[in-house]
């Protein structure tokens, strides 16, 4: 059982998180035959963390939890937090497997986003 | 004459910098019967600041400036410190156009990138 997590920043602003959780139950609709579950976790500021988004999958019956870092770029946060978080997190956990895919702002597909939202 | 705009927040980190330049310069391609030019601007920890990039547009002869926030979510760097910033520059120059579209984040098609990058 596949679950995938998006992990982003986290804001003060409670419209700014909800925002992703918009964007998760969206992705659900498309993701839906390769994952069981989409959820959320956020960094700083809001909750739930990594830890407790992916222990709550565990407890859902995922086997196999995918985190998707939704970053734009390589700063701190994707290229040493996440990573450490989720090295305690397969540590602790053995018998599960547990991975990070690049960042949103990594795909090369995104110039075409840009390219389509940039009009005059 | 058109000139776009790529506003990311900054790091700390260079190289997460110049995955942002790397960005615009592929971005140009795409974008090159729109715009005249693609450049980049940060809001804070590196340079250039939005004022400059946007000053260094119209010295290079651009009188319509495109503002893209390379932001994912609406938190405060969106909601307030961008408009802020183009407010006071729409003020300075008053014969030239300057405008924000929304940020990256609110792309309807980023479900599908997502979609796409999220992988078992």
């Amino acid at each position: 059982v596949n679950a995938l997590i998006i992990v982003a920043h986290g804001s003060r602003r409670e419209t700014s998180n909800l925002e992703i959780l918009s964007l998760a139950d969206k992705l659900k609709l498309e993701v839906g035959d390769r994952f069981k579950t989409v959820s959320v976790a956020f960094l700083e500021l809001t909750q739930p963390s990594i830890n407790d988004a992916v222990v709550s999958c565990f407890k859902q019956g995922a086997n196999e939890v995918t985190i998707l870092p939704y970053f734009l770029s390589a700063g701190n946060h994707v290229s040493e937090d996440v990573p450490a978080i989720t090295q305690q997190l397969i540590e602790q956990w053995p018998d599960k497997a547990i991975k990070v895919i690049p960042h949103i702002g990594a795909a090369p597909a995104m110039i075409q986003l840009m390219s389509q939202v940039a009009v005059i």
